[in-house]
């Protein structure tokens, strides 16, 4: 065995390596966290570490060398005798802090106007209810058990036969029932057949407890805290999904889940290292313990389902791409099974998925949106890892998936990041090629996130800095943009003597190009979307835009780069993050939870892959704005 | 902290201690597993131990003494010096062997016999059945989920709704659909609605699984590995319950469970370090895997029943002596969340209880002794450590309990052992005072189980060895009996040199007095449990014994001591383990289930230790046979 000596900013440590092994597996065995989008595969170049003594080899695209000195990729690296490395802050995964929204006004605007909507086309009845029972306290000749003697009480006074009563409420009882002389609020709910499903035990205060609804994306994480009583949030929050540093989108993670004990990893990552955590700063904000969420609802794509309950992914990304389940069916499942830090009865609603790649996000989005209750056709695009469009009507809806990647998240961008506070989330670009930025909280910036992207490329181009492949203009001469020892150009967004901040921030060629891919993949699927059913652009009366790209994006530049059509702005209408929406209806209200059964069932998935002349799109479409600058006439205009 | 040697039989360990710390739970916690009957309460002198060097403080009834060589109690002794302890053999724990039944026409007298009577009275119901399904295998135009697609399945084949698919069997399918060809058996229960619980998906052959019928005594716990295709057993087995180095009796127990994480101790002791064990035991002993077992059968008293579910238990012993639970209402438990080796989804089934002191175990009895099927009034008599009786007929049942403590079961006896392979369960004395002995296996006598124990009293008492006080008679010369230095006399059973065995195996005073009092509790319990309606031992038309005291019991014998009345031997039928037996019936036929139900709440429950009169009947029955010699004929007929 080898010694490696690993540098880390706070601390140095030295492990044992056999002869041969990769270096980013070194690594993560000695639980360095790194951020890998690519999974070890080669391509991304973000686990760059710096050799500082021994040597290794470096095998890629079957070439083989040895290397002792400089920067060089964990992932292509295999270790030949003892070394030390030093991994800079950069490579290092940045730790999952949770972001807390801090505009409550967000929550009237986009939950309680979403909720009193649905509630008055549909109805409303909540999962969960609470009651307070005075029972009869025993004596000699009235011996009946606790289990019993609440049973009774269930019976006679919420009535349709024997309540289910969970051990771990048996267990909890006999303290309840005589800490509080016999009087004791119950929680529950309703099982089909009408009888009570017992939640929770509890001195005798009729408040049902609180729920929590997540999103659980691919690249972010984000959740309410609810007071079931009164439907209001109490704090809602984002991180980073922690399976991130297992590979950046659906397909890479399925293929980690495949290796060795992935599946067991990546559960463990989305639950104990991102959704806990998240409920936990959730419910700390709010003084509230775990014990008290009584009701969970998860919204997620097919793949995060999977993960996130520890099934089996493969098979989705298989011919003929059977998700293993749904959630359409009668399948139930309880906090405990998740390991969730939440009362452990306590229900996990998931929102049903349609197919292998258009999930329980997307049936959530279509609630929010609501997209099925009218006449007229309209379209939901949900920008995120997995792009998904979603057309529709009263009558009818179809939907198609688009893998974007991780940018209008921040992620596979230089200086991306999600949309927290110093997310850089507007921008403008003055005649002397210099950035006004926006930034959210006012603060000093920190990354920027896609509402910002939107805008920074749009106004690159709009001031001629790049062509519409993208690249700088190498004719136009300014200081703002930069070129590496490859001859990649980089535009410096925030200098950071300007800003006083540690390090630039920056869009390189690479990052934009990223971008491009992802609105392309989001546009041609739109347009083969509706070329499918013989529609257009035209034929809409509203697109409705959703995703954790920030509160505020700019559609027009959104319809300059070529991500939305050039159709009249009034049409356009951001929503946010619609899958979080969705879940927080199907969290505080039945009738949600089964409305998004139903369009689970009844959307039709429209498989691009297979789709002719999807690819011939999605050429056109990665250029800014398009080949066909026809259909951008408003961004001819301005140019 | 205190250098503490302890020389264990095979080797020697040092650990250290705080000055003053009790010895006990110094030993205890250096994993040292001792036979603490009285759990510490310096009572049963089991705790036996060598000073051999430093010096402890005894503590005992007040009084304090330093001590620094000899023999001492653990449990008196605190530490004051550094030490050096050694731990005879004979004070450890034997650790909980697995003994399994050689003779299996045991199974046809015992259970088989019951089976068919039960069927013929009460019908027969399986929980469990099995079917093979042929899935329709999935294309991209059939893409329904594996979930889905089965539970279509489950609809059409098996009607009545949606059935229940757990979370864990979401996680198997989609192996076990894609290894099969999408041809795979089923197994399931039926919800009382109706709807189909799934509880294994496997490869295609139509049987439904394994089941474990299990008795959890305070002091053994059996169980029975059944066939539910056949609901033939193909192995049972027995060891001893790991509970009892935490205290002899349920008293003693339920006060170890109140005191710090007593009750986490008491739960493990008795699954992972009794079922457990006693399963793999039976599984491996017939080529079967844990996860094949599909339905668990549990009869255990009310004590036992809480510590096994994890249920704070000391509320049973204050008045109003309220159990947490019963188990006749709908709580449902499987066996993950027990912790035990088998299917996880398997349900549990609990024998339901009475009462605080009459438990799943004594309703198990009675379905199994038919007590309830005949007009004629029968009585059941099951010789546990807690002994219970119940006096019934097809209108009524009464039932009562009262502590036997663990001697029918060859516990709190010197050489006491449980009827297994090695265990003396017959003696005869003759006229040279020399015991000839029947041991069960045919091999070395090992110890001394509860029907040797019954007759070696008699016939100590015939020739005269002891007095009606179990005292031995001091004028009687005999190397046979012979005196310890405080005077107290032992019969030496079976001497080592004769049979070749490590070290004689005798009976003392305090055995026999032992006994005494546990024949005395049961007489005398069964004496106020008549006499409470009005009716004398001439009114029954049977008496059924129960219990694990071995398979030969010498009823003769039994009435001598003044256990069991003096009426016709030939009313009297010893049915075994009738707990285990009636467990068994749970297990294979729900008919039985819910039987045993019915009884638990139409059973009457009589509290001795507020009946008048009890008392001065037990004092009566402290003596061989009895102060009231009239009452026993057929035994002073004899001497």
């Amino acid at each position: 065995m080898l010694d490696v000596t690993i540098n880390l900013p706070e601390r140095t440590m030295t492990v044992k390596a056999a002869a041969g092994e990769n270096l980013l597996q070194v690594l993560r065995t000695a639980g360095v966290k790194l951020d890998t989008p690519c999974n070890g595969s080669g391509t991304c170049g973000k686990c760059r570490v710096r050799l500082d003594g021994g040597r290794v080899e470096r095998r890629h695209r079957g070439r083989r060398e040895a290397v002792s000195r400089g920067e060089l990729l964990a992932c292509t690296s295999y270790v030949t005798a003892p070394l030390v490395v030093t991994v800079p802050r950069e490579t290092l995964l940045a730790e999952g802090s949770v972001s807390l929204e801090q505009d409550s006004s967000v929550f009237e605007g986009r939950y309680y106007r979403v909720k009193k909507a649905f509630e008055t086309l549909h109805g409303k009845e909540s999962h969960v209810q609470a009651a307070v029972l005075k029972l009869a306290e025993p004596t000699l000749d009235d011996n009946l058990s606790d289990v019993d003697r609440l049973g009774r009480h269930l019976r006679v006074d919420l009535g349709r036969g024997e309540s289910v009563i969970p051990l771990d409420l048996a267990r909890k009882l006999p303290h309840v029932l005589r800490e509080n002389n016999f009087q004791v609020a119950v929680v529950y709910s309703r099982l089909p057949d009408g009888r009570v499903a017992l939640l929770d035990v509890k001195a005798p205060k009729a408040h049902p407890g609180y729920g929590i609804a997540v999103d659980v994306g691919t690249t972010s994480v984000a959740a309410c805290l609810v007071d079931l009583a009164t439907d209001k949030i109490l704090a809602e929050g984002a991180c980073a999904n922690a399976q991130s540093r297992y590979g950046a989108d659906v397909i890479n993670r399925v293929i980690f889940a495949t290796r060795g004990n992935g599946l067991q990893l990546l559960q463990d990552a989305v639950v104990r290292e991102t959704i806990n955590p998240l409920i936990e700063a959730l419910c700390r904000h709010c003084g509230i313990g775990g014990d008290e969420i009584v009701l969970v609802s998860v919204a997620a794509n097919t793949v995060m389902t999977h993960l996130l309950l520890g099934i089996w992914p493969d098979f989705l990304r298989r011919e003929p791409y059977i998700p293993a389940l749904t959630a359409t069916d009668n399948l139930t499942v309880t906090a405990v099974e998740l390991g969730l830090c939440v009362n452990k009865n306590a229900p996990v609603l998931l929102a049903p998925s349609v197919a292998s790649y258009v999930g329980g996000d997307i049936t959530a989005g279509v609630a929010a949106a609501f997209l099925r209750e009218t006449e007229q056709n309209s379209m939901l695009i949900d920008l995120g890892t997995n792009g998904e469009i979603v057309l529709g009507n009263s009558e009818f809806a179809m939907t198609c998936a688009c893998s974007a990647g991780p940018a209008f998240e921040g992620g596979e961008i230089s200086c991306g990041m999600r949309a927290a506070p110093g997310a850089i989330e507007a921008v403008a670009i003055d005649g002397t090629y210099t950035a006004h930025l926006k930034v959210i909280g006012g603060q000093k910036p920190a990354g920027i996130c896609g509402s910002g992207l939107i805008d920074l490329i749009a106004e690159l181009k709009r001031t001629g800095l790049i062509d519409a492949r993208g690249r700088f203009r190498r004719d136009v001469k300014t200081d703002k943009v930069v070129y590496d020892s490859y001859g990649v150009g980089r535009y410096i967004v925030a200098a950071k003597e300007r800003y006083a901040i540690p390090a630039d921030i920056y869009l390189t060629e690479i990052d934009i190009d990223n971008f491009i891919r992802a609105k392309a993949a989001v546009y041609s699927a739109a347009c083969v979307l509706l070329s499918s059913l013989g529609l257009d652009f035209d034929d809409l009366a509203e697109i409705k835009v959703a995703g954790g790209i920030g509160n505020h994006i700019n559609i027009a530049n959104a319809v300059r780069i070529g991500l939305f059509p050039d159709i009249n702005p009034d049409k356009f209408n951001f929503i946010g993050n619609s899958s979080l929406t969705g879940s927080y209806l199907s969290l505080v209200n039945k009738k949600a939870t089964d409305f998004l059964k139903e369009t689970a069932q009844q959307m039709t998935y429209l498989e691009l892959s297979v789709y002719p002349g999807y690819m011939d799109e999605f050429v056109s479409a990665s250029f800014i704005p398009h080949t066909d600058t026809d259909r951008f006439p408003s961004a001819a205009a301005r140019a």
